[in-house]
């Protein structure tokens, strides 16, 4: 019965043609260049992961009957009368290899959990999803076996919640196959994001994390210390904080390079713990030199989105992430389930995402905050739709607003630009041949998230400047050195910023952004 | 006079033969893809650099008399009695375009500094180092002149050092061309690095840059607090820091993936002013599961520096800081000028210490420290070098002894392997079939400079490592969780770290760190 159901035409064999699959069975998501760099043949080379040995009998450079040796962890054991098989794993990819061991006997010691090496002879298995297995005559070697007898390894097959393995095992949760995949997912979209500024011309910098103001003027700061700090002295010599964002030092480096991009960490002490909140995140922010359009900003970012997602489509990523929900939906259960179990993003939703943003007809729709305003105003007063907050004219877009916007009325990626400047911080350009109401910035909403990236062109006249700064009531002082950047040879520029965890939560499926990072921090939890 | 010594060989003419010149008339470093990514027609294209221009120049693409843009800032004017010519930058790479001004009233306006949008004819100038200059017959438009009339360009082009440019104009010093090419060298770098990882299968991680454990236990952290924070409460619930080092947490990740490094920063509170400290900075770490031979850590090391200098070489990044060297040199200028100024790295020396790196004959030099303690002893007995520190078997190597193990025993990089267990952290794997006097450790050491690289096996065992901990006198507790890791299927592993900046200190021929980053933080220093 279980056979038969899995021989069912799945979702992925629905989107993928059957060459598209023959060609998966190589795996390719992470090292998927798969050449093991050795620039002399003098230095030792590391023995094939996994994910080498499933690659080179995929394409032939190993042969039936080769004798094989793999490391890794036992991720199950199947024990017949005759006969037994184990699953072996390494985190390479995602996909195990399976160890045939052809008297029990030899199996007997196996659990899930220890970690082995085992040597055997290849066996190519041309029907199966997997392009071959070991067979195994010889007793093979346990690692590392449970250090206290007594204590049965924790992640066993059955089924666990995030929210559990986040409190009970933060350190142990990536030897789960949907944590190692996800992590394997942020590794590939930073390649992808790599290759695009690289061959866009942009250099990566790296702003500081220290800084001597509080940018944003927003107070959610975290400060330093150190311990020869008391009230009369300070490590920096002033008060020191973490970054909120590298946006302002970013501009700095433009001025010297032109187009710059950065991935670094950002930090906010906001007191929120919710789904969508982190103390400790990664920003992709860029900023280019000699542009007076919007327009040239938004074209950046759907390109990087374009382009980055098309790579990690090719490269196996979406088909990964969706064989996974579909292990996890089969067996009826949520990824998300606990304290966000009804917020479970379905496999159909993944590939919905993903397509939206490689759809290649046309550019993503792009609309002013003001006619933003009025569609929504219109499908309130056409009873498509209804709203909890009310939708009101020079005020913030709410969640569901934002949310409507681009699952319902774009279906889609959709910019909405000029937003009334009282929103919006004090260095962004006012729309040109206006009485100043509107600034040129831009969000970037999708579907079921809401914002996903926020830009703007900047200011970039000293004298001005200068006066936003004054009307902001900021600490004109502190801001001296960004004011300055003005003085001499200023030039027109913008740039934007996107969480890097929202992206993985986007593009990986995951609702709560806890799970989109290693080590999450957010208040009263800084396990590890 | 001028011209005729210009005209001798000069060194980066002595190291490329002629062929190899004359590509690179075309800019290779950055943007050295140079194909800027349109996924869809109907998105914006940014303007050309000039990388772009000059490329295509270069290539053919643009033909004698097209039409050309170029934005910029003007590095230097020069004006004759007809004729005047404008050297237009813009940091995409570090050579120029000319603009010749057939009329120099056109160019009136035009000083150092000024950003400009100028277009013209494309003049090619194949007899020339650069490929192209630009021809302007019409007035060009001055973007950005200085603000406050009264206050001239501080860059203007006479030699200023480092130091007075870090201090006085912290945000500007980007803007001129040796530290506008130390920021490319990085980002050249980041990629290069970035490859190996990814084509060697190994995933890229982000370990968290706050924690809860002080994890060396040397004390010189940063804490971490908030607004939020008074005597009771803490943010977290419990106290934080800034990471000193991912390691502990980069083999938590390890346990799920096998392979995996990461590009972060690391922070030190360290009371330390000297030309070799910053209290943040990046730091490149990699962990490897399933090895029980430090050689594998060792040769992952010198394969990943071979791999990522030689296609830094062959992207023309050590032509360009030739080139910078020359330059400066001509002028009897130091780079390091100032609190450093004898220290000075000239342009000879870089080009060694590339060529070191890369030199394909054999492995890199690896002795044990018992073998280097011997030649040094040696040596001091046969007057081959006086130091001032004694070499004392069992006690750590001082600077002074480690580059005369790089610079004169070995003349290139060298592994020294298998230290002392006492002088090393608790976490380090003794040496099998030992006593455990030493531990399976290496420092790699480099001319000039000394410890570049430093990596060991780890102690695999639950209750080898239980015991360490504890010998160690750090808090248990604190490090339960990495205790943990090897309680289930623990493997033998190993990794290594190295210093970021230091690589770009050495490779770009920097003598003070402060100079490798974009904004340094040590004691008393956190500008902007």
């Amino acid at each position: 019965m279980l056979l038969q159901t899995s021989k069912r035409l799945s979702l992925s064999d629905i989107i993928y043609s059957a060459s598209r699959r023959a060609n998966t069975r190589i795996p390719q998501y992470t090292s998927y260049l798969h050449r093991q760099i050795t620039t002399l043949s003098a230095l030792k080379r590391l023995p094939d992961t996994v994910s080498d040995i499933l690659y080179k009998a995929g394409n032939g450079t190993l042969k039936e009957t080769s004798k094989v040796t793999v490391h890794g962890w036992v991720r199950s054991v199947r024990k017949q009368k005759k006969i037994a098989f184990a699953q072996i794993a390494d985190g390479s990819c995602d996909q195990m290899i399976q160890l045939v061991f052809l008297d029990s006997s030899i199996a007997s010691e196996l659990k899930t959990g220890v970690s082995v090496r085992a040597t055997g002879d290849l066996v190519i298995t041309p029907t199966r999803a997997d392009p071959c297995e070991i067979s195994i005559s010889t007793p093979i070697q346990v690692i590392g076996d449970y250090a206290i007898p007594d204590e049965a390894y924790p992640l066993q097959k059955k089924f666990m919640t995030q929210e559990f393995l986040r409190r009970e095992h933060p350190a142990q949760r990536f030897r789960t196959r949907v944590n190692a995949n996800i992590l394997r997912l942020r590794s590939l979209t930073v390649s992808c994001l790599s290759e695009f500024f690289s061959e866009s011309g942009f250099t990566q910098t790296h702003p500081p994390l220290i800084t001597s103001s509080d940018c944003e003027g927003a107070g959610e700061v975290f400060s330093i210390s150190s311990s020869i700090d008391n009230a009369e002295t300070k490590f920096f010599g002033q008060d020191s904080y973490l970054t909120v964002s590298t946006q302002l030092h970013l501009e700095a480096l433009m001025m010297g390079l032109s187009r710059v991009w950065t991935l670094t960490p950002a930090f906010r002490a906001e007191e929120s713990a919710t789904s969508r909140h982190l103390s400790e995140f990664w920003m992709l922010e860029a900023e280019v030199a000699f542009t007076e359009e919007l327009e040239h900003i938004m074209s950046i970012v759907e390109q990087m989105i374009r382009f980055s997602v098309r790579k990690m489509k090719d490269a196996g990523a979406l088909e990964q992430i969706v064989k996974l929900k579909e292990m996890l939906e089969k067996q009826k259960l949520a990824v998300n389930e606990g304290e966000d179990d009804e917020e479970t993003v379905t496999a159909a939703q993944v590939i919905t995402r993903w397509n939206s943003f490689i759809a290649n007809d046309q550019p993503w729709m792009r609309i002013t905050y003001a006619e933003a305003i009025s569609v929504l105003q219109a499908a309130v007063a056409d009873r498509q739709v209804e709203f909890i907050h009310a939708v009101e004219d020079g005020e913030s877009l709410k969640s569901e607003h934002e949310k409507w916007l681009a699952g319902n009325y774009a279906r889609g990626p959709i910019f909405i630009t000029q937003y009334p400047s009282h929103m919006k911080p004090f260095y962004m350009l006012p729309t040109p041949n206006t009485s100043g109401q509107t600034v040129e910035c831009f969000d970037l909403l999708v579907p079921d998230m809401g914002e996903l990236v926020g830009g703007s062109l900047r200011e970039h006249d000293f004298a001005r400047l200068n006066s936003a700064i004054e009307l902001s009531g900021m600490d004109t002082s502190a801001l001296s050195w960004y004011l300055e950047l003005r003085k001499w040879g200023t030039v027109p520029h913008g740039g934007f910023g996107m969480g890097f965890e929202r992206l993985i939560c986007y593009l990986g499926g995951v609702y709560n952004i806890r799970e989109a990072i290693a080590f999450p921090r957010w208040i009263d939890h800084c396990a590890c």
